[in-house]
């Protein structure tokens, strides 16, 4: 079930980036959940391309169906299926991609994957358009989560050398998540957002590419959800991370800069906060044993810069079987890490609801 | 299925550190595969504590019996289970970890996990030694990858302070890897071994621990293997390496350093080598798309300072519901980092053999 | 993964009966796989309603439209998803389907399993509708399996008190399946037909429904494929044809009347045909614990009469929480028997598709 | 995961007739569970052989370990493993299964399966040997479900030609499953114990062996467990049932019954029985849509004679490639019915458990 994530929130996505359509299935929603499907268009507005300089200025049409799985106002409980109808597209600008494989991409391994059958047109299955569904998904269950008092929040951590602040590890405030949802490049550190567009634009003119780290995280988790062995929220919120495109890395809590600390100042020293059970510092991201111990969790991907650039590049023909090189004509994101941010959240809403509703098993 | 990985070869682990035994059900293994139990038996050794000065004193017998699914010098192609039994523990050692919540364990989470029903002693389920039977599990998949050109290995990269060199990420010899694995302090850089026996030293001497990164190689993998969505070979070995006690982060190819490069630069160009196809560079660790493109796989992984230190700690007492501290008795490793190197090597052969066996189907 | 079946073929269905639309997407799919639409669209007319005096007069728009997984005339490998639109509806019909429960439907079940939330209009999700994408994935599994020499045909073995020859246990030829494809009450015995007939109008004529049963099977599949435990060929079979509706009971090979036999007589006893191994017999239905023996596949499934009936029934009304009559308005099928001889196939086809790409692992 | 079963309640069964050991890992169970090991052992006694002349004569010794998630009286939340040693087998009795084929056994299929690697001896992992910690699994889900008010119980209907009275389909009470416990032929007609007994002693006078069918009854199910597609509760319990050797055929309420009658006559009236919802008559065996209604789960399975007959029987040689005569040595069974009785009640708790577990999530 390589296409279907999640044991008891079971998310299936489908589609190509010039095919018909594309669109999820989500499967294990609660019954009797009420959703509001503008708040979920705005969160796929995020994402979408072609809101300024800084993303690619073709025009996709996001705009989603529900075809099932929503009765009078609510979920049914049954499989909720969503379709985004993809637009006209000249498909012989794609053409070359069929056996000139582009650095970076998967037209090479996919190509193997497949037998050369795969719908290599803008990317096909693997193109970054496969997030919008991904993002419906997660907009629905963060929707659902939010009812539960779980809210979950991102920012840009660093685009190529600026680095933005952090978020404080003991918690944030679902109203600056909000805020941060507002913005085109959400940095806590407003004085970064011209620093990181000056990074974007120089990569631009550069006929290149940047890319950068997302920090999230989500408040008002339960203690006690996920595993040790082997669905810990690590290893499910990490599953589904290396689904999203251009991610090559994750961490959690203080993550790599553990590996140079001190046991005794790696430890989250427990204490009562009244009757709650709270910790001192949060540099183990609200996980402990793979199970969540009621902080906040916190994590970092890492998001390599986008493979489409216009410079010229060295690579294979396939069909000539010898070495070429290979201009990528059209337009393209110099910098996809502003448009992952929503993707990023609504994965890891994806992934929590999956987490809890497997969890809370009880008879 | 909690504590069952892989939908092709499918591992399950049980067992708690001071119940009777540890064990693992290997399902789905190829039927007619010799098993050479002499070179298990020298993986598990290498994770056993007790080796030297860096290492806990208890010793632990970790003697596997293999109870079904080897017949005649072969693996039968049904279910391959082995036991690991446990010694006898002085479980009194152990009787505060009832109550006492030890700081960076998941004695808290746990305990809210499974409603305090959970076995506490030694750490239980959640203990380290758990990983006895993954190593074992893996130990196997390895000779199973190695009949098919499959090497792994891995070295310290990090340890405190002090840095290794790095694998090249075009690839490394099966005999480094070898040579790897006859070492107390696996490193490339033979130097750094006295210093980071130092940095462990020092962190005994302290009463405290230290953490490390290790990096992990696969080599000999063809293209094609692993999926987009959901099954990515980042997203199989991620989820793998998070059940592994103490790992925080994983990286694939450059990881977190992909995001201050441009695209120009992070973008591996193919080129035909005779009629093989090959990247120039591998800043991407051999997968594109989720899919590995035929170059080695790389990744590292953050491992913690383990949390057992003998430095007073503050942390609560659930019996009293007030803030307590907490004296951590025993001898306890100041470094784990070693002792995870064949844990991650092991986890690593685990996760490739289910992602090979569960794309390669073919009718 | 409730709305989703399989390991390796892995089919996810959704929709309701007067939702916006029904569908199905297919993951796993071998890639490079032609496929014949008119064929699948032969066959989901197979399953539609109206063809006769033998099923009910409404009319439904059966018309699939391929969003995905299909490129230049072959499977891509990644997931196929179509969808079946629903046409409009005069929902106010089923207003009642609310709050007075129809015996033998999934109303009242339904009602709980969901909080009240599921949509209720014409069974929703429960509808036998939901069985038109099951009969579209399974004549893409057919196309597959037919490529591999295997072919799945079924008869009507009973309807009512009229029963039909048996399949001859040993095998039967692919022509005779494709005549049956060609028949709406496909019978071996053709004097059967107007028998039947005359149970299924004499039903209609008392405002009632008749059940039958069906027998499948399926020829050309090598040994060797299946478990013995949990996965047995039988398992899967019977796990797909029970969410078929109205099917309650599935027997294999001579199932029941085993019972009565003894040991000598129900042995089938292997023989060398050339090279090929036989068995003189096939009671065992061409599964030896679990697993295929290269003879025939051969099952029968129970369908009950359908619950939808025009006489007035004592049911409930969950809102006024009191005992009523119910007459269910409209025009019903007196019998779904011969409508669910093409679901049998479909379904059949695709259990067996995953049976064989689950089984068929390589290295 | 082919030796998995269930989505929550995980059981993985390892082992073989002849091997070391064979065994379960029961994984998702409940936390803080009272397991009665003494009630376990009475049901895998119930299944053991050598109790009276109607099974064989070799003596097993069923004592199981339980390995791990057992912890000062209460099932821990972790994966509970429990062991059966195999005691020592004179294995060269054996040795003919290597090429000679039994008929009706899984010693051909298996041979296809696995590449002629699995262990032949006894039958190795296709044993009806492996039901012992089916019933040990099931065994302990029973007392799970005891404690949430759900009775499981089981009586032989019919061996060869001889049938018993049925349960009645509205509901048993619980004292009578009990008493049903203690017999060796469990029956509710008790004037047929003696005719059954005639029936197995005469096949075993004849070198021969009987079949027969089950009827299992569970009480006190809510209503709302299961789901429509794909996960039904007869496809759960189908799905196990098929698991147990020789099982051929399995039926639901009225089952194949159902194909003669008329809707009017199948559909069960809803009416309220106080504040509760019951049906007046239960042709569907308590499940609608696939769904528990709240009445009576009540299926029937039936079971082929036992394979192993001491008559001269035809089959082939595959060392000689050439057909040859079989008389399988040593005492077997004439009848295997009623030592299934506990093994079907045990396959249908844990079945009925992981449905329960999969239904009732609640955020």
């Amino acid at each position: 079930m390589n296409n279907t994530f999640g044991r008891s929130a079971a998310l299936t996505i489908f589609g190509e980036s010039h095919g018909v359509s594309i669109g999820a299935v989500l499967d294990g929603l609660p019954a009797g959940e009420a959703i509001d499907w503008d708040a979920v268009r705005t969160e796929i507005a995020r994402r979408a391309p072609g809101r300024n300089a800084m993303s690619t200025a073709r025009s996709e049409a996001d705009a989603f169906e529900v075809q099932s799985g929503f009765f009078n106002g609510y979920t049914t409980g049954t499989p909720l299926c969503a379709v985004i109808r993809n637009g006209d597209h000249r498909s012989k600008d794609y053409d070359q991609l069929r056996h000139i494989m582009r650095p970076g991409h998967a037209d090479y391994s996919g190509k193997i994957r497949y037998g050369g059958y795969n719908d290599f047109r803008g990317g096909g299955h693997f193109s970054g358009r496969l997030t919008a569904p991904l993002v419906f998904a997660g907009a629905v269950a963060s929707q659902i989560l939010k009812r539960r008092g779980v809210a979950v929040g991102a920012h840009i951590l660093q685009i190529g050398s600026v680095r933005d602040a952090s978020f404080h590890p003991l918690g944030e405030d679902e109203a600056l998540f909000e805020s941060l949802k507002q913005e085109t490049l959400p940095v806590l550190d407003k004085t970064k957002q011209s620093e990181m567009e000056g990074e974007i634009m120089a990569a631009k003119g550069d006929l290149d590419s940047v890319g950068g780290v997302i920090e999230c995280m989500i408040t008002g988790l339960p203690a006690g959800l996920g595993n040790p062995f082997f669905d810990s929220v690590e290893s499910a919120l990490s599953h589904m991370m290396f689904s999203v495109p251009a991610v090559k890395g994750i961490e959690f809590g203080d993550g790599f800069a553990l590996a140079s600390m001190r046991g005794s100042g790696a430890n989250d020293a427990f204490y009562y906060d009244g009757a709650a059970v709270r910790t001192k510092t949060n540099r183990n991201g609200g996980i402990n044993g793979g199970i969540t111990n009621g902080m906040p969790v916190l994590f970092r991907v890492a998001v390599k810069p986008t493979p489409s650039i216009s410079r010229l590049q060295e690579t294979i023909d396939t069909d000539t079987q010898e070495n070429c090189t290979l201009e990528i004509k059209g337009r393209h994101d110099p910098c996809i890490v502003q448009r992952a941010v929503p993707v990023v959240e609504a994965a890891a809403s994806w992934a929590i609801l999956d987490v809890w509703l497997s969890t809370e098993k009880r008879m």
